[in-house]
């Protein structure tokens, strides 16, 4: 994580183990994560309040929960080997985004959701990798770099997109269509891309050398990490509030949605993504800056991987639970969306090499798109 | 071939220059081949018997039979050297699937004929090259090999299933199109593919050392091979009880459609390139198995392209003496799905690697499909 | 340019600086080219004259032309260095065709000029990326090259199409949208893509080693070029001609495809293309034949990312200016052609080897592409 490089203050934070080996960054943003929290928590109480005041403070903590989440998982990693921690970063690396994705399904808002899992996607890909190869470039020149760990990386997102979409090819394709058959086919497909997910943890159990779980920060940490016992709190007390700021935040999702006049469709591929991912995508840019693309890659690709093998399934799954039956029938704009970002994303890792104009035209392109979402799909 | 490799019994069958030099296994096969060759045909006559019990019997001679005349092209191409070999595998190699397309396109079964190609392919370059994959990574380990063979043999693939796909292209986004203009178009892009696939022949038959014909077993066999007239007797032999039984098959796909609420695009997909392709398909999961994954890939690829530059042409232009216009516009679907495998295989190639978590993902990738098919497109 | 390769007469043209340092061939060539901008204005005032007679005396005019204003920007580049030269090509290398799309637009033949801007595409990476591969692999067998810069190229290439193509996704996906929403998008669209041509120009500057202009002559020409006065005058005036000519043949258009009975898709897609860019196209025939194919492919996507970033935006915006308003919303024929040109060239170039076969496929390719285009889409 970003704040760990600057230097730990000697004496601070004695008393507080969770606070101990956190440089004076880290520590500022774990105080005000649990201000915002706190504050989000009073405001939803506080039924006077504008709905988007609560919308903006709530999506504040979120985006430094996440952080602390991942942060906890790391160190937790740390401390259980390579093998064990590549399946916790797998399973806690997009926890925020199922979070907000889950109670947002169980209001009903279902296109919200959808549209969350594309918007991750193309996030991750133009977005995240474009700031990175920018960033990278800028401060590196061009960047070459063994295409190998990237390529072999976007070549299991493919195959996991493939399957992914396999219910939407069909149901644009076939006639007529009822909504049971559909539902149907999304969930057998879910159940067969939770046994792909389970087979590439066994894989990474196994291989732990050759993968990257979606976090892959591939360098040791200075200075001892928390207790095993530390760690487990922060963790299970940081996906704790998480849950309770995600439900608030879902909560005035639609007010906010109708106060500036947006599509739930911006919302879903835009903002949901963005609140959910953005701590995590800062450590793609960061491992770029250090001139390590190929980790930088692997770590866009990797976070990618798991939303289409593990939280678009469970997603569908838990709508069953809750009685919001969600497919997997995205729309053709998505589709064309996440193959561009997936091809373009691919020919530059096959490449080998990276500049700041392949950087640059990445974010275009995503600004092109972020852009017509917000100005050319129209409102819910 | 497989059974080659188990050892030869010194003294069996001296008398019948057929089952000499081959493996104990080998002459078991041929005979299970024979007899159920002979059981077909003689059940065909035999009114009272279940027809789904018939088209068992002659599927799984069939079965055999491509074998054989698998067998017997490749001994045939160790008497005449590379290059007039390279061109026999490429005539002889998808001859069964060519003979049982035939028969179909003769009952008028055009839309089981159509969807036999593009099952061909698809299962080509997911399930077998996942089969192939996933073995050859579970018993070797990550695989690495020269992407050169592969990737060369992806971009010729890519190029025909372009021109392949050009009439569906144009019938798809075209506004009003008769039958007419739609059937000569196909005749016209078939033309220019068999002119593909002659000049394909002449680049392999003056650059032997660069290219893999459709079965491309690269190692020489202990033991000298069959005389060639021995080897032309099997041959024509095999293809002729081919066509037989390939006719019988036909005879009852119908009822066997029928009784088994099957769509015709299911058999089509995915039960006509297993009877027509299976024995050839070993080659490729054997070679994996034994750490050569460019031959592997290379066979994948090879029969692939000879299915788009060879079958296919073939079919449409046979099609037009049988009075059965078949054309070239296959269903998005059909597309879609071909363009996924095509996309999926040719990144596993140009990696250079390959882990059987890839092969596995490939393989439910194809379950996916497969499933879909069965389950969720209409019965004829 | 091919003409400066023959030997330099010594004492010819001694008295007009023009012709001074060019060999016989391109003398001749740069004679004949006035002759026929004389010929073309002459007819175009004598009203007797057949139209099709004052098209195709424009359209060899038109083609000299294009020549002449290469030539010069190379010679101008030469004597300021490679920095301001790349500029120079990239500014100038699709001028022609800019030109003729301007007089088409201006006359509000829409559909000619967005057809002409996916031929000049597909004409670039299928037609002549095939001839460049074809003749390189015959004069020299098998091509292997440092797939780097073409795969590079191929990127930003994916990278311009992708943003290119946004206003087409959406409105094929969207469900009604009016024509006002779709022309601020493509202007949207247009003014992004200029910004990322700003980036490319200013990428090209800092980095002249990694990358290639439109022309991109690698090698340094035997003999001094013309002084720089020479050259500006050169370029000044033929970039005038054509402009004289591009309206002439534009006033034609209408009646040559009446008199043969085209679309003006075929006319759009074929021979706008073929006019405006034969001569450059040449160069990258040439460069494979000298076995540089490297070069050769960066050639054809440097022009088709000139067209995607500058000629295509630059053509929305001077459609606002003439008030005949032009999106960028293609056909799906048009998106799945560049599609599948892009997906086939960039895997050639991945390869990092070529042979005649690739080539062979990828003219018959385009051959298809172009019968279906003239046989198959209706009149205009």
């Amino acid at each position: 994580m970003t704040a760990d490089s600057s230097p730990v203050p000697p004496s601070v934070g004695r008393g507080l183990p969770v606070l101990d080996k956190l440089s004076l960054t880290s520590r500022i943003a774990l105080v005000a994560t649990l201000l915002m929290s706190a504050l989000g928590i009073v405001l939803d109480f506080g039924i006077h309040v504008d709905k988007n005041v609560v919308f903006v403070v709530s999506a504040i903590a979120i985006l430094g929960l996440a952080w602390v989440v991942g942060l906890s998982t790391e160190r937790l990693g740390s401390l259980t080997g390579p093998r064990v921690g590549g399946i916790l970063n797998a399973t806690f690396g997009n926890i925020a985004e199922l979070i907000i994705a889950f109670f947002a399904l169980q209001r009903g808002l279902i296109e919200v959701v959808q549209a969350s899992l594309t918007g991750s996607i193309i996030g991750n890909l133009l977005l995240v990798m474009g700031a990175a190869v920018l960033v990278g470039g800028l401060r590196n020149g061009v960047q070459t770099f063994s295409a190998k760990i990237a390529v072999s990386n976007a070549a299991l997102l493919v195959l996991a997109l493939i399957g992914l979409f396999v219910p939407a090819i069909f149901a644009l394709t076939s006639a007529d269509r009822s909504t049971g058959t559909v539902t149907e086919e999304s969930v057998l497909v879910a159940i067969v891309l939770i046994i792909g997910y389970g087979l590439s943890l066994i894989f990474q159990f196994t291989h732990p050398a050759e993968t990257l779980g979606g976090h892959g920060e591939p360098e040791g940490h200075a200075g001892p990490a928390w207790t095993a016992k530390v760690a487990i709190f922060v963790l299970v007390a940081a996906a704790a509030l998480l849950a309770v700021l995600s439900e608030i935040l879902v909560s005035v999702i639609e007010p906010f949605i109708a106060t500036f006049g947006l599509s739930a469709f911006f919302v879903g591929v835009v903002i949901i993504p963005t609140i959910g991912n953005l701590a995590e995508h800062l450590v793609a840019v960061q491992l770029a800056a250090k001139d390590k693309m190929e980790f930088a890659l692997a770590v866009t690709f990797g976070s990618s991987l798991q939303v289409a093998l593990f939280v678009a399934p469970v997603l569908v799954l838990l709508g069953l639970v809750v009685n919001q039956p969600m497919t997997l029938v995205f729309t053709p704009l998505e589709i064309a969306a996440v193959a561009a970002a997936v091809g373009i994303s691919s020919l530059i890792a096959i490449d080998g090499e990276s500049n700041w104009l392949e950087g640059a035209l990445l974010m275009l392109v995503y600004a092109i798109l972020a852009v017509s979402f917000f100005e050319f799909v129209g409102p819910l």
